[in-house]
């Protein structure tokens, strides 16, 4: 397996992204090729063990930063380490992509053929998937790389959900639902309305349209969604559960026994905590490109992107675009 | 003051309906005008200390329940609870009203001049605003009474949000914010995008488009997003928050010495109950339409419904109703 890294990708560049590379390298025993700065990537890996490991590197004059405007810098910066990593996947030096860079480069990036991938023939919007840290581990898609939507690309989101859980985690006929503001009929905004028949009409285990509180609870493993609302979504999870956090740290420590009690309690706190890592899921997946890419969070560590290349190995190596492909193919002669 | 409550709102109605009246009755001396079920609201109020109370019992034939359709029953239910009691309010007997019922069925009913109140003129879709449970208790508007929304309404949500954050909470040109998916240009769907100029155009204070992590840190007191991502966010906060207290609670009780810190650290947990504790903020303002109407939780107890009442009274007594009136004539010729 050779799976390429953008070198320049996460916030704190080069250094988790190279980190990464050099620990999936020695824990996974594939080939990391890492794109970027050739002097920098360079002087990073010298301070790194790496006696053993297939590590290669190759230069990219340019990158694209998290100020950049994705459409223009996927146009302008033909020389980006986004730019030369998917395309030594799309010619066959590679079999995955994973970046921690700027969310909305990677997909502009990525869904052009001339630039990167191009989308999968059928797949009318690519979708970003991402794994809501509940205990169940369910997908949400899409995570924001459509801000609108049609109720088709939300069949389409359903379907490559499905087969990304499927291959993923082994499970038969992955539940899939439309996420929306109640189960009633009648619930649902006019995109929900027009998805749920398609839904029904389809080869997907579709357990209906639920809301946010049933997801949480595990009713699906996939929750479909528009880009925009699943985005609001994610980010609400993201801000509530560190509101909570941050409150009982608070209200623990304005008193010494609540104080005494905390620190107890601790090792239940950091339960949840890691639970709730975002650093242990690896990165979200960009469904419905002809290749694999991989996004990870701008603020990955290390560990983070190592977990990120791990994913990346393992949807290269279920084939999921391919099943993705055939999946379409399947649906659109339904 | 005359605050006329549904008896038959509630899950458990007319318990707490009927309990909550009587408790606002002694707390504010106001009159409580009981609508339902006359028998049945005499009955619960004969188990009740109501000496020295003004509260009324007007009859209602039927009742608008959780498993009506909204439109269907507020077509065909004409002597519902919630017709009579409205139009008690509409025709100047009473000055506010107060359910705890079926939502979309209040919503319905309120709306049309016919059946209740009608919008104020000028207003094109009338909103739900709701408290987002945070410290500083912005309001998060709509929250589901138009589940598609146009650019225009969102302003016309702003507008109404911030009368209702001026005048309730004394707030000096609160801040209005749009909440989308980020906060660069660009981001945002359609609608977000839209909406932007007609905001930075308007009276208003508007202050941007914001994240929900900013927003849950308080950025803003009025946060503007259409019906169906606004419940989806709330129902996705309240879904995380109640999940991290179960998983806390879960991982406390799995040891001896957790056990022992979570039972010392209870005074902070309860704390923090308390401030997410949707009773202690009553309910949610119905605004835009030409009364004053308070929607209480389904599950609300006789402390929820008082309240909402609390509330309501203040709604009246303040003249949101009429500041929303003037605000939109002048917004409109602006």
């Amino acid at each position: 397996m050779r799976i390429v890294v953008d070198a320049m990708g996460s916030d704190e560049h080069p250094g988790p992204d190279v980190g990464g590379a050099v620990m999936a390298a020695r824990k996974f025993g594939d080939t990391i090729i890492l794109v970027g700065d050739e002097a920098r990537v360079k002087a990073e890996l010298s301070g790194q063990n790496t006696a053993g490991l297939s590590i290669e590197v190759v230069h990219a004059d340019e990158s694209i930063g998290m100020k950049d405007s994705p459409a223009a810098a996927a146009r302008d910066k033909r020389h980006s380490s986004m730019h030369v990593g998917m395309q030594l996947v799309r010619d066959g030096a590679a079999d995955a992509f994973v970046s921690a860079g700027n969310t909305g480069g990677i997909l502009a990036v990525a869904t052009l053929r001339q630039t990167g991938f191009g989308r999968i023939p059928g797949i009318l919007r690519p979708a970003m998937g991402v794994v809501f840290p509940i205990e169940s581990k369910p997908m949400l898609i899409d995570n924001g790389a459509n801000a609108d939507a049609r109720p088709e690309y939300l069949l389409q989101f359903g379907l490559m959900g499905s087969i990304y859980m499927a291959r993923m985690h082994g499970i038969d006929r992955p539940r899939v639902a439309l996420i929306s503001n109640g189960e009633e009929e009648g619930k649902g905004n006019e995109l929900i309305k027009e998805a749920i028949p398609l839904m029904e009409a389809s080869h997907l285990n579709y357990v209906g349209n639920i809301e946010p509180k049933e997801f949480v609870r595990g009713a699906a493993e996939v929750g479909v969604i528009d880009g925009f609302t699943g985005n609001v979504m994610m980010k609400t999870a993201e801000a509530v559960a560190g509101y909570m956090s941050d409150m009982i740290r608070k209200y623990i420590m304005a008193g010494t026994l609540t104080k005494i009690g905390g620190a107890l309690a601790r090792p239940a706190f950091q339960r949840v905590r890691d639970q709730l890592n975002p650093d242990e899921v690896g990165g979200a997946p960009l469904l419905g490109v002809n290749g694999v890419v991989i996004i990870a969070h701008g603020r990955s560590n290390a560990y983070a992107i190592q977990q990120a290349i791990g994913q990346a190995r393992r949807v290269a190596e279920t084939g999921i675009v391919q099943a993705i492909a055939g999946g379409v193919s399947q649906e659109n002669h339904h």
